[in-house]
């Protein structure tokens, strides 16, 4: 069977496929995205597919969520590419709202959620999950999905995420999906595309170092320390900018002196080459 | 037809409901109340029933809306005579679930609305809006209405939840409802209760005063004067301890010199009468 897509861009028709698809007593996945689709996104439709009857996956770059020194009007897009590949991946429907569909006025609300939201990129990026928290409860309220489908690229999001919707009890559960590489070990972005060669080889320090700090955990080398292994380790890349390297507690996020047994630790990452800012993280247990 | 009501106190047992009524095609209302219904929760109900297959009412008394010093402990509370007034407006679902149910860890998500929450209550009872709208972010996620039934006694109430669930692209249709008065003109009120008699008869200036505003309004006199004019009346009652007296545009609730033919315009008073605070307001145009 040719797997087809329809390409949805009013809240409008959204809202009477969807109500269409309850009618038929269909279960809704949904993958929200910011498109140039990647095999990450793709694992996530499949994902989908897998578990749902219908699949709905969004591609809205949402000012919302970029600072004002951040790449919003520079962050790659390519609908074409995208439609096709979300196709391949089983999505039934495509959202692709434009900003002013979303925000035809100004928004005048605001969802936010505290404490996992105050280290990491929430530290580093002022008012990011503000904008992520509010527009993924508006294309809930959009797409109302049974299921939505998240990368743990983005961990601190599906902890924000999580956090969210069990808090205000939003009739959706939230599936986090394991992140996707490249062969030699770079997690992959949309945003990689902006590396220049020598930048895309350097930042293979950064799951290197993540691999490497697992060792570490594991031979139970002290919370800290590992840290300031892996802050020494990516230093010595003459093109890595730093922004943060944490070890904390997962999901709630905050720092702990050692792990307990069976409690998940996150060892999260942010760096730039260049003008490109890269996340990654590994989230295990001793 | 005895008209049935079933009491729920937990958000899975109300999701069963819904799911349920759902699954039937039928339309739910929903009347989110604080409990201790008075005639003008029931005119919300009954308006809920004639325009919806099913009618879930919530008595729901929400700590994030009252302020430290305020009366969340003392909120009048009575259930069961509140069940026999649901039951006889109308109501087939009643959900009255306890704080722990709602919120059963710390919330640290928080829901808010700029520009409208900036004036009238907004300025006099900090964060009281950000519970409210919340509360009913949360509410919405639980009970799903396809409409919702709000008294225009809190209109700037109305006023955040419809700009929330315009911002949000909630599918829910908010339905305002005029104010219900006692045949002396007092709105009713939950709170009325606390009233002594002396209170009580006093606070007759708050109709009067905006019945003579309407008028006053109709004559062209200016928005400015009109303030005034209501403060001095106010002012008279011995007992009477403004808390603000505005008249501004509706429903985005900013100061305007004079009102353009057309244009809604909203005259809203919060008065304490001993430790009561009672408000009232008036929509009209001219």
């Amino acid at each position: 069977m040719i797997q087809t897509l329809e390409q949805i861009s009013t809240i409008a028709e959204m809202r009477v496929h969807i109500k269409e698809a309850r009618r038929q007593g269909k279960t809704i996945g949904m993958v929200p995205t910011m498109g140039y689709l990647h095999e990450g996104h793709l694992s996530l439709a499949r994902a989908a597919k897998e578990n749902c009857d219908v699949v709905v996956m969004s591609i809205f770059v949402n000012p919302l969520q970029f600072g004002p020194n951040e790449d919003f009007e520079r962050y790659p897009r390519d609908i074409e590419r995208d439609r096709e590949l979300a196709r391949s991946a089983g999505v039934d429907f495509l959202f692709t709202p434009e900003v002013s569909e979303m925000y035809p006025k100004p928004m005048l609300t605001n969802v936010s959620v505290s404490h996992v939201t105050e280290l990491l990129c929430g530290k580093s990026r002022p008012g990011h999950f503000d904008g992520v928290a509010t527009v993924v409860t508006k294309l809930f309220q959009i797409v109302q999905p049974d299921y939505a489908f998240f990368g743990q690229k983005d961990a601190q999001q599906v902890a924000v995420v999580s956090q969210m919707v069990a808090d205000l009890s939003m009739p959706v559960q939230i599936v986090p999906c394991p992140i996707v590489r490249e062969a030699d070990g770079l997690a992959m972005s949309s945003r990689n595309v902006y590396l220049t060669p020598e930048e895309r080889e350097e930042a293979l320090v950064l799951s290197r170092s993540l691999k490497q700090a697992e060792a570490w955990l594991y031979e139970g080398v002290a919370l800290r320390d590992i840290q300031e292994r892996m802050i020494a380790m990516i230093s010595e890349m003459p093109l890595a900018a730093i922004e943060y390297v944490e070890v904390l507690r997962y999901p709630d996020l905050v720092p702990v002196e050692q792990p307990t047994p069976g409690e998940s630790i996150i060892v999260a990452l942010a760096v730039r080459f260049g003008k490109t800012r890269l996340i990654d993280n590994l989230i295990t247990s001793i």
